[in-house]
Formats: C-alpha cells, sequence, structure tokens
C-alpha cells in the first residue's frame, strides 16, 4: 500500500423527502446563494418548487442561475462568478447531476479568486479561498458530490480539463432515490457506466499489495451490476436506485483509491471524444473501456485475471489466464449491451476522422514531444490511437 | 437501505515515518496541548521522544498525562479534565491505542462541560462544545483513530459505558504500520478480532437489501483474515500492518453500517466480562461471537449463508444450510484459534460464578424489567446467560 493523506468533509443525507432539508442545512452556511441548475427537468418533476419553498421557509434568499449543459461550459461558470460577485453571493447550492455540481464548483472556486478561473484548470495550481458549496443529487454518476473533482469545457478550443482540490468537496449532499425515478434509460446506463469507470481506474494499479481496496473496488462493482439490472427492468426500484446511487458516491468520494497508483486513461481518452463530439461521457467510457482492457492486460494479467474471476464472475478454474481475462472483458461489454449502452465509436456516430487528433490531443503531443497517459501502462499517441481503432 | 446522515471529518495520514508531522499538523488547531498517552511502550519503542521533538520543533506546548490503562478509568479521565481546565488546555494529542484515544474522547468531551463528565454516558444527551483532539494510532483494534465513539468503565460500579458523537471524531489520525511491529502476538490477535467484530456487528442486519454494505463488509473481513495468518507468521510484514491497519479503520469510521439496522449484542456482552474481568475486549469477542452466532442463526439463516459462503469460503452448494452456517462458524472459531485467541470463557480464566450477574447487568435488569439486546435478534438476559454458558 502506498502512503496517503485522506479528508473528505462531505456530509451525506440520503433518503426520501430529504430535499425538504436544504433550507435549513444551508442556513449555518449562506445568507444570499446561488441556485444552480440545469434545464427543466427540476422544473416538470416539481424540485424546482419544493428546494425554492425550503429555502424561503427558512429565511435563505437566493439568486438562480439554470442552463448548464452536459459537459458543462466555461461560458456559464463565468457568468456564474460574474452574478456571484455583483450579488454579494456567500454559499451555492447545486441542484442536477454531475454537470450543474461541476459547474458549481468551478464557480464556487472562481468568484474569490482575482485572475481567470481557467487559470487553476491550465496549471493546477492550490485552490486559494474557495465559496462553500452543497448539492441536491438528481442524477447518480459522476460522483461529483462528494468527490475533490470538477471538469469543465471550453468550448472554442474544444479543451475538457480537470481540476482537483480538497476544499471543493461539497459541505454536505442530499441523496433521495426517489428523485431518480424518471431519469432516462441512457442517462441510467451512462451513469452506472460512468461510476464502474471510476472504480476501474482506481482497481487496475500497479501497486503490488492491496487487498482492502481490491476488495471494496470488486465488491462495488457487483452491487453496481447487480442493481443496474434490477433498474433495466423496474426504473422505479427504490432498494436498487439505493444501492446505485450509494455506490456512485463511493465510486469517487476517494476511499476505494487509497494506497493505490491509478491509471485514468479511459477517462482521458474519452474527454477527447466528448470534447469534440459531445458525447455523453458514461457512454464513452463503455466505447473505450473493453478495448483499452484488451490492449493493456497482459501487462499485469494477474490483475485482470483477478478481475474477470472477483468481478465478473469466471470460472477461475481455467487452464489459460488470457481466455479467463478474455471471457472476463466479454461479459462486461454484453453487461454494458445489456443495459442499453454502446460500445462502438460508429454507434456514438464518429466515424475515424479525428482519431489522431484525438489521440494526440489526450497526450499533448506537439513537435514530437507528449505527455503519457495512465498510470497502469503509459500510452503514447499511437497506443490510444491503436486503441480508439480497436474501438470502432 | 435505511435512510442515513453521515458525516466522518477524520482526516487520515497514513504512512512510513508520517508521526514526525504532528507538530506541524497540531499547529492551526491548538496554543497548549494535552499529550496523552498510556505506559512504558511508547517510551521504549522511542516514540515519546519523537512527539516531543515534533512539538517542540512546530512551537506547540504541551502538558503530558499518561497512566491510560486497557478499559480507560473515569478517574483518569476526571484527572484530564482538571488539569485542561487548569491549564488552558485548548487541543488533546493522543498517542497510543483505542483506550488511549477513549480516554483523550472522554476528555475532550468534559473540559468545557459544566456538570459531570459521566453524564453524558448515563444519559447519552447531545454533546456540548469538545476540544478537538488528534491521535498517533499505535495500536490496530478498536478503530477509535476515525469513530465517532467513546467506551470508558466506572471502576466503583463496574460499569463499562458507551456515547457516541460526531463531535469527537479525532480532526486527524496518523497511522503508521511501522509503529506496529513490535506489538506482542496477543494485542494483534485481540486487536484483529476487535475490528472483525465492529464489521460483524453491523454486517448481520434485519434490513433485508444492502448490497453494498454487505459486500464492503464481506470484502474488508476477507481482507483482515488473510493479513492477519501473514502477522501471525511474520508480525513485522509492512504491507500486511498496512492492510489490517487500514481494515482496522474502516470496520468503525461508519461506512459499512450505513442504511443497516445494526446488531452490536456481542459487544455488549463482551462489556459485561472487561467490566468484571478486566479481560481484553478482543479476546472477550473472540469467545462470544461463535456462541451467539450458533444462538441466533435461524432468525434469519440466509444471512448466515451468506455470511459462510462469501466470507468464511465455505461451498454454497451443500443441501443443508444449517451445515453451511455451522461450517462457516467452524471455520471462523478455527481461525480465532490459529491466530491466538481464546474461544472459552474458561480460558478467560472465569468460572460461572457470574454468568448471571453479567447477562442481568447486560441488559439493566431490574425487577422483572430489563431492556433487551441486539438489533438482529432481541436478547433477553436468559438468551444472553443462555449465550454465555454456551462459551464456557
Amino acid at each position: 500500500m502506498l502512503n496517503f493523506d485522506y479528508e473528505n468533509r462531505t456530509r451525506i443525507i440520503f433518503g426520501k423527502g430529504k430535499q425538504a432539508m436544504v433550507g435549513e442545512l444551508i442556513k449555518p452556511y449562506g445568507n444570499k446563494i446561488l441556485f444552480h441548475y440545469g434545464g427543466e427537468s427540476i422544473k416538470k418533476s416539481g424540485l424546482y418548487d419544493e428546494v425554492r419553498s425550503a429555502l424561503e421557509a427558512a429565511g435563505v434568499s437566493y439568486v438562480e442561475l439554470g442552463g448548464v449543459k452536459p459537459n458543462p461550459r466555461l461560458s456559464l461558470v463565468r457568468e456564474g462568478i460574474r452574478i456571484c460577485r455583483e450579488e454579494g453571493i456567500d454559499f451555492i447550492l447545486a441542484v442536477g447531476g454531475g454537470s450543474v455540481i461541476d459547474s458549481a464548483k468551478a464557480i464556487a472556486l472562481g468568484v474569490l479568486y482575482d485572475g481567470d478561473i481557467w487559470d487553476y484548470f491550465l496549471t493546477k495550481k492550490p485552490a486559494g479561498k474557495v465559496l462553500d458549496l452543497a448539492t441536491i443529487l438528481t442524477l447518480p454518476a459522476t460522483g461529483s458530490e462528494s468527490s475533490d473533482s470538477v471538469v469543465i469545457s471550453q468550448e472554442e478550443t474544444q479543451l475538457k480539463m480537470g481540476y482537483h482540490s480538497d476544499k471543493i468537496r461539497p459541505v454536505f449532499s442530499i441523496m433521495n432515490p426517489e428523485l431518480y425515478f424518471t431519469l432516462p434509460k441512457n442517462q441510467i446506463a451512462n451513469g452506472v457506466c460512468d461510476m464502474m469507470s471510476h472504480i476501474l481506474e482506481r482497481y487496475f494499479t500497479t501497486t503490488v499489495k492491496a487487498d482492502v481496496t481490491d476488495g471494496l473496488c470488486e465488491s462495488t462493482l457487483k452491487a453496481i451490476m447487480k442493481n443496474a439490472l434490477i433498474l433495466n427492468r423496474n426504473h422505479k426500484d427504490y432498494d436498487a436506485w439505493a444501492e446505485v446511487a450509494f455506490a456512485g458516491t463511493i465510486a469517487h468520494n476517494g476511499l476505494l483509491g487509497l494506497g493505490r497508483a491509478q491509471d485514468w486513461a479511459c477517462h482521458k481518452m474519452e474527454h477527447e471524444l466528448s470534447a469534440i463530439y459531445d458525447v455523453a461521457h458514461g457512454a464513452g467510457l463503455a466505447v473505450l473501456t473493453p478495448s483499452w482492457m484488451r490492449y493493456v492486460y497482459k501487462t499485469n494479467i494477474n490483475m485482470f485475471v483477478q478481475f474477470a474471476v472477483n468481478v465478473m464472475g469466471v470460472e477461475g478454474t481455467y487452464r489459460d489466464p488470457d481466455a479467463i481475462v478474455n471471457e472476463g472483458i466479454d461479459r462486461l461489454e454484453r453487461f454494458f449491451i445489456t443495459i442499453g449502452l454502446p460500445i462502438t465509436l460508429r454507434e456514438l456516430g464518429m466515424d475515424d476522422s479525428n482519431l489522431e487528433l484525438m489521440a494526440k490531443k489526450a497526450t499533448w503531443y506537439s513537435d514530437g514531444k507528449e505527455t503519457p497517459v495512465g498510470g497502469f501502462q503509459k500510452l503514447s499517441w499511437k497506443d490510444i490511437l491503436e486503441i480508439y481503432k480497436m474501438a470502432q
């Protein structure tokens, strides 16, 4: 196990009807808040009105900023920062999925910063003073409700960049499985794939010994798959949603990667897809992950045998480890298909015209120089191009 | 899954040599601290000198209070509270195992409280303002380094009482596996049993569906047993210690019980043992847990089949679920024997003279009235007496 230093302040308030507490929960933190959200879905569902009532009942005044889109945009973040400064906002409430929460995190990071918010994403410099934020999660997927990370897209340059800081973990997040009953099937599937990927990126490691987190990763992956199949038949199963939503938080709150070298190649490769094609992050991951696995598994075949046996339930008594691994990857791919995910770039509507560009962008390739991607196996742009081609 | 509300502020700093950071880590919290510890072991190991140097280098002044004994005493807690008040102490550093940390938690709870500290344990009333505390863990076992709980013994009345509050979670805990190399074999085994019991008390539940935490519990139990056997052969195996120590924290930081009805009968029954006989908590749990399992398993035999198969590796294809369960419990008992734990009350030096007294104390039995114990199956004093007898 590697050394680690872990702290996660996010309070998780989990269960039916808990969104009604939001006003009282915010009171100790904020006098005037930014109520940040996406499109019309929270208005249709009634959540928008519930939140407004709760804030008003608690005497918390607020300014609204809706309009967050998937792959949240830098332009709206800048607008949010401007509003917060003009209105003297001291706290942000994000009501939505990962995009809304990430947009809120970036605004929280920028309000009290003298320079331009994009600096943080380009330089990865330590966060200064940050506004506190909280969330009501409406789409379990990204784990942003208790993670230290934020991903923002710059529209003009088609750059999608991440940033990490413990300071942008929400102070609390409210999770009510009933809020997820109305999600469309493709969003459920994308979310499931995103959270599985958060675990797989941590699981495949060069760290030789990490039994506890190996087991936490494996058992959480199995619980997600089991309950995703239940949701695939009945998207209003409270218990299945509770398991999937809770797993989504655990998948990305940092715990499952403690003391482990991590990978993150699939996320980097996928960010290039969604930056150019604006595809759903989870769908992109479903396409790339099996190909990545087939490309890299010989680097540490034992780790992939363990995955195939412990997670995908392949019988571990075969003679041939390659056969075990390939059966495990095939089963993962079949699981993705079952819940309605794409497994090829073509299904995402992509041809091969940008593969080399994306592979080079992923590694910052320029004048023969590049930054290899991935902790499990270092990938050059040529490796990534191969993986993109395998995923076509 | 049941509703839950979870927050855990404890920062975990994990790895070789991390105790050298303690002075700098405390600086933002405390000007004058209580340095609380047990006996001579930290002096022999050199840790005592290391801590003093680190505090002095950081300019943190301190008052020492050693002398914490296993099953930490109310009398020393009261002395600690008196010292903190007289000396104007604003932070407590516990350097030791669970007893030292629990003693520090009780002191932290009492310093700013007007009444007598024992009130909290008797009434369970909400904590008022509490001093911050931190720990350097020297014995992985109780999980107190990031738990919300404290257990203190009242010598005169032979009462051993617990208390819970998020306010007594340490602000940080330093865990260095190298500090555990010198622990004697029986303390390792007791610690392993204690952390396993923390998981088992959460695992056996009346909550029908809890896949994620089922899996977290099962995988953590397996990782503990695997690595405890390695330590049994080589008590200086860094990697095995890292796994066991990290698992001990996870076992009792609250995560594994989220959304689950919990049991805690074995802990309650064991507290009566150690209150009268001053036996090691882990040893008492090793004796009682298998008997408790045999006594209650028919309440939900499926849960125990799952335990036998998923944790103890019993083949799940037998015809007879009772046989599977009993094989699972037998394997757990054999594991305890292998690492040197007692499995009978006789081995703890106890005869049957206090069994009825302890069973009645466990349920507060008085004038025919009692408070049943345990969430998985409610146990009367007569049930508990049966379990004590089975464990003889």
